[in-house]
């Protein structure tokens, strides 16, 4: 059993006391208890401030020896808890654990992971307390995940000791129909499969860090998103085997991108080969393409795209230089979007899902000024005042607000 | 050329980038550079608090793995201020360079250093930047190596390494013929053996670590303690040769110690080696041991030993129990006792060095409750309100407060 604990789960000694209590109680239910730490919340931000009182651009391979402290210090602190009521406990340390990543530091991904070091802490009686967040690289440098990186640790080592499940904890209980600070009708999901969480990126972020959604699907492993402050069940994100196929399981809306339009542009071979490629020359990565149909007989056409709003001035110089080489486009930018999604197994084997879902916005007034498909969800892009109107009218409108309603379409 | 900065010398962003100048600028004066860093002042304090919140006993793995992060967070910030000044550094851990330790957890005793890190870092031209105060035990659990241990950490370092020096930066500019704070009189000494160094331990301790003058030694490390707010020169500490030997280079004294008697102890062989014994056994340390000569026609005798403070209570248990089986002693405790002692190198050659030291605390009124010598030192156990007194009146009867004027006796 692994259980993860988000930075609020140990943000001061109390919670740490918490977090022992159930991981003891875990224990000693006859589980073999793997317990994954964050930092406690506040701690990376003093460690990375006092980074960047030293330089705006601090040394990467220093901010994750830095970085990395956070976690350690909360894994020994937990372990001494668990001594402290009574009970055996180690912390580990990336590097003991042999999480080994590549040398991409501040953003490693991981490339291997030694179960054993895990399974014979545990086989001596021990609760494995593991620094999350971190690994090192196959020189020993020591490399950190990237922001929520603690979870991708988590499913990892679930993944290499084949847990039976990965607990997840944080300070709500679990994900959503869609953002409950926007649509009061949200409601918590009991079962989700990974298809869908990873759909429900924008909602799923706030929660779990995506990366770790995609290992869990890879290697398999049971997901438990809940709440450390409760007992109470949370959501479950496992494959779609034996899971009912809900039409469309939760509604997500992401207001991080930015339109960007050329509007007459000469309709030859290449032309927009021409344009994308120099985008993903530059590392710019774009999500929606939309092209038009031709006019002028075929003369010219209009290429709409959205890319991340922190891209956008590197975008717009790039593709100035471009329009002027093409010759003859115009360009428009949009920074005031958001993308609007339904996401669903379901519509698979649903017909007219999205088609219910343009009238559902029709029918509040809302102008769509971009569509994109996938076979699992449908995202339309609307301007961004109507964010909140959008996400309660489709999620009301697909029934999400009455438990089970929205099986079955 | 290793330079060792302290707690008081990483206090702060600022301190740091004094630490950074220093080093960058004895790299461009074309040595390689090896910075062993300790935690910023109070940090260790901050996070020892932590631990003793959750429990008195602490494990003393998680200790070490917990302590450890002090050093390491001073080791990433100092690599980056190296770097924010255009300089080249990396940060590295005790497991990184390899200080291989027993398992002694908060005590560790350092077995073997690689070099080979250390040196591939400078020769690539960077600076290693080393975690001071840990190493790992050979299953990788992170060690520490007790208070004051970036000191052994730099001059094991330096001698894997071979460098020329270990300068040892702190917040005073050398060690004192005594405690300046008690003898105004005291001055700054320029070169000193590894001998009188250990023997002045009580100085010597504020400002080096015994084992890391062991260390120094045992590997002909030269020393040099140093200010890191100056760039005067400090104390030399090296081996004897070449060295003037001084009388008495010296005055040391130390509160820690107190005294315990057994009056009337039966005479009979084995009755000693049985209250040693037993507080051996308990892991008691004894210093000074004392016993009086026969009394009663050789049917009894007097012993009187020092302990720790912090060992008093435990030693009060032992000792009694023993004294119940022994029978017939009677015992005291005194904790108002200071052990002041001479230190130097020329004692070997000189005689009535001790004579003239009983002569001068005599002159003072002072009664020497015990006395023990070795080699190069003689201490005296008397009661603690002369500590000043004694201190002063041997300093300058020595001729401690005159340059040189010890030299010779």
């Amino acid at each position: 059993m692994v259980q993860k604990y988000g930075g609020t789960s140990v943000a001061n000694l109390d919670r740490m006391r918490a977090v022992a209590e159930r991981a003891v109680a875990t224990q000693r239910e006859g589980n073999d208890v793997v317990v994954i730490v964050s930092a406690m919340a506040g701690e990376t931000n003093r460690l990375l401030g006092l980074a960047h009182q030293i330089t705006e651009v601090p040394d990467m391979r220093e901010m994750d020896a830095l970085a990395a402290t956070g976690e350690q210090v909360s894994a020994a602190l937990v372990a001494m808890t668990i001594h402290a009521l009574g009970g055996r406990a180690k912390s580990l340390l990336g590097h003991q654990v042999r999480i080994q990543t590549d040398a991409a530091f501040t953003k490693a991904r991981i490339h291997t992971i030694e179960g054993s070091k895990v399974r014979s802490t545990c086989a001596e009686g021990s609760i494995a307390v593991v620094a999350g967040f971190q690994g090192a690289d196959p020189e020993g440098n020591i490399t950190t995940l990237g922001r929520g990186g603690s979870d991708t640790s988590a499913v990892a080592i679930a993944a290499a000791i084949k847990a039976d499940v990965c607990e997840i904890y944080t300070d709500v209980d679990g994900v959503y129909t869609t953002d409950p600070n926007i649509c009061p009708s949200a409601r918590k999901i009991d079962h989700i499969s990974y298809e869908e969480m990873l759909e429900l990126a924008s909602l799923g972020a706030k929660v779990l860090q995506i990366r770790s959604v995609e290992l869990a699907m890879k290697y398999g492993v049971p997901i438990h998103v809940r709440s450390s402050f409760t007992d109470t069940t949370g959501t479950m994100v496992t494959s779609e085997e034996g899971l009912e196929a809900v039409v469309v399981a939760g509604i997500a809306y992401d207001k991080s991108e930015a339109k960007v339009q050329l509007i007459n542009v000469p309709d030859r071979p290449g032309v927009v080969a021409r344009i994308f490629g120099t985008l993903a020359e530059k590392n710019v990565s774009v999500d929606m393409i939309i092209q038009s149909p031709s006019r002028e007989g075929g003369a010219t056409t209009d290429v709409t795209f959205t890319v991340a709003k922190t891209d956008l001035a590197r975008c717009k110089d790039l593709i100035e230089q471009c329009a002027r080489e093409i010759g003859g486009a115009a360009l428009e930018y949009d920074p005031d979007i958001v993308k609007v999604s339904i996401v669903g197994l379901g519509m698979r084997s649903h017909a007219g899902v999205a088609a219910r879902m343009f009238g559902i916005l029709a029918g509040e007034g809302i102008n769509i000024q971009g569509i994109t498909t996938s076979e699992i969800k449908v995202s339309c892009i609307i301007h961004s005042k109507y964010t909140e109107l959008a996400v309660r009218a489709l999620h009301d409108g697909f029934g999400l607000d009455k438990a089970s309603a929205a099986v079955g379409g």
